[in-house]
């Protein structure tokens, strides 16, 4: 069963707490047990678990990325004239996509876990899909 | 459901769009909702959703994880004398797999998103497995 | 059906193999076509597929990712007050999960494909859900 929402995102770049919207789809699907797929369908932006109890954790995190993917590499101009390649380099390696066991009805976090969408491009409105599957 | 093809790569390194016989083989298996997963059995290739519209934006992905991981970084030599540690260093950053919800018997992708098998030391034949569950 | 195991890691850096763990966990689920996700209920540890041959290339694959987010980067200091940022960083690049098809009861995995609990800040004790869907 697949169902969704839509978050505005505010800034460049921003990891956005979801985790409530994703539990009220579980509920509402009634899956007891299996798998819950959390995916996004834009190129420039990503879906992650982070941990949701430090907001300095995500900046170090946005930070971090923006070291190893900057936005203008010395001697190696990015080709794509939209000038968001880092942000589809970036969704490229965090990923689409997450899954969560169904566990008891319940998503199978960690305690510290939280799911964020991930703006890599913004400020937009993004789409976020939530498919979940019987175990 | 479980099925496969080959991808004949053609380049060191190269993205090649699979997405075609990956809604082939959702068409084949009838599925109307669920999960499709994509997934290479190999560790020196990996698969990742990227735009299908521009090519420079996978020559920019390409490049900037060259930059990242680069093939032969200074004061640090790799140990694995077959000389593709960055090809496996690259797939577990892009990953094995991607997860993509059915709705409707369609892939629920984006307008921009297509499916790409990622070569990472080529030129080879390269196997991906398609495998659907129903909601 | 989701089923847990734990795994106690011995460095703050380090690769465990768990293959042979969740090949116990889909036979006991008794599933012969589906897919087989594993997952850590953590943010400091993930989950990859690497080679499972030569062990020269666990340790390419971990320093390289100690050179992409180092310790300490010059200029850019963490805010995390907990000294583990670099862990928060490099669970989101690898991310909490990998997924297999299951074919014939088997994991499709490739010859050299093993599934590797990826300890980034330990040692710890870590637990691991596999969680088990039908086809």
């Amino acid at each position: 069963m697949s169902s969704g929402f839509e978050v505005a995102t505010r800034a460049r770049v921003q990891m956005v707490d979801v985790t409530p919207e994703v539990r009220a789809a579980l509920r509402a699907s009634g899956v007891v047990d299996g798998l819950c797929v959390v995916f996004v369908p834009h190129t420039t932006a990503a879906v992650t678990i982070q941990e949701n109890s430090d907001p300095d954790v995500q900046r170090d995190v946005v930070a971090a990325l923006a070291r190893m993917v900057p936005d203008d590499p010395p001697g190696a101009g990015y080709r794509h004239l939209e000038g968001n390649s880092p942000a589809h380099v970036k969704a490229s390696l965090l990923g689409n996509s997450v899954a969560v066991p169904v566990e008891g009805g319940e998503l199978a976090l960690g305690t510290w876990q939280g799911i964020y969408l991930f703006e890599l491009d913004g400020p937009r409105s993004r789409r976020v899909r939530v498919s979940i599957v019987s175990g």
